[in-house]
């Protein structure tokens, strides 16, 4: 029973492989760099985004908004004047807890490749099956919010694991918290060896810059498998 | 094939109801209150769990804690000298995001029923699907941080439908946030209007007497379906 439910689980991220290659393969095609940025319900990833869109100058952004429903975050970014898609799992039971290739997939019709340079894909806040789905990305980045606490890469390994670059974000409250900065970058470089690490605030702004030239910089990479 | 997955989906949901109905007469014969606690990541679940069964008195507490690996929530309780079990939800790929009724079934002969009053099931830190697994609790209570952001209602409706009683926590930090709780009471109202509120912190203890009197009160309910 149990081995069996395994192979189940194994034959359907095998289908979310194949169909993440296809996304892949177009984001290629349109020499588009593709961003899955995800992290915790409300660790500020789309402040962050808010930021560093605003100027990011010779590079054309489109963003994909994955959201359960509604579309509060793409409402907030309309400001910004980029192609905005809203995502909503919502059809799933109780609505999908991340998105998979082929919801992005089924997007991608309502995106202009041609017209963007970088798509950065704003997946649920969740800090566990996200990490599990591919969707055709070059690029994994997480959102960790000092206000969760230090042992969060310890407890989401998986997560931490699967990205390049972790923004540690809302540094402005750290006065205001027990936080150990110390130790929470030790726990993440004991579950991720050498990942790359930015301050930031999403209220402030501080760190910001460096997420951009980091951005400017990236371009297709092709991640290593989980 | 749409139609087929949902049946699918409902499936598994019909198993396990039953068997959370199962562990639900089980906590009945014992006489014991059980609790879900609900959350998103670094909401703060442990920490007011931790001030709240330190002085509970008469009421014999025992926890449950769901973590995807490690013990990190059931090391943190150990000083406080209640039955604490963990339970590992990592076995699924990549780790469960959420506790089942019959990942809780299978702690059940862990947990001494006979010497307890209260079950804190101090769930995975998610706000999707937890709410969609009952587990046979009486209550179902969620920590919904105010670093979160006062759209999170909105944005995780089933979760916030799904509990009877919110736990509005880091108060303490308000006056360092652009946080407008009005704004964020009526969101909840919207989407489950009436819903017991108690604004707390885990950090200065602010507010956990009441949750603590909420909880000496609550006693065995029948929770209404989601």
């Amino acid at each position: 029973m149990h081995r069996k439910k395994i192979r189940v689980v194994e034959g359907a991220l095998d289908a979310n492989n194949t169909i993440a290659a296809a996304n892949r393969a177009d984001f290629d095609r349109a020499d588009v760099t593709v961003v899955n940025l995800m992290g915790a319900p409300g660790a500020g990833k789309t402040s962050l985004l808010e930021q560093v869109v605003r100027e990011l100058g010779a590079v054309r952004v489109g963003v994909l908004e994955g959201d359960i429903e509604g579309s509060l975050d793409a409402d907030r970014l309309a400001h910004l004047h980029v192609p905005v898609t809203q995502l909503n799992t919502g059809a799933g039971f109780g609505g999908e807890c991340h998105l998979d290739a082929n919801m992005v997939r089924s997007a991608l019709p309502t995106i202009p490749l041609d017209a963007i340079d970088l798509l950065v894909i704003e997946n649920v806040g969740n800090l566990v099956c996200p990490a599990e789905f591919r969707v055709g990305e070059d690029h994994r980045i997480m959102v960790s919010s000092v206000t969760e606490g230090e042992e969060k890469p310890l407890k989401y390994p998986l997560m931490f694991r699967a990205c390049e670059l972790v923004l540690v974000n809302k540094i402005d409250l750290l006065p205001h918290l027990s936080f150990d900065l110390d130790l929470y970058l030790a726990n993440l470089e004991a579950v991720n060896p050498g990942v790359d690490v930015l301050l930031v605030s999403g209220r402030t702004g501080e760190g910001v810059d460096a997420w951009r030239d980091w951005l400017a910089h990236a371009g297709h990479r092709h991640p290593s498998p989980v």
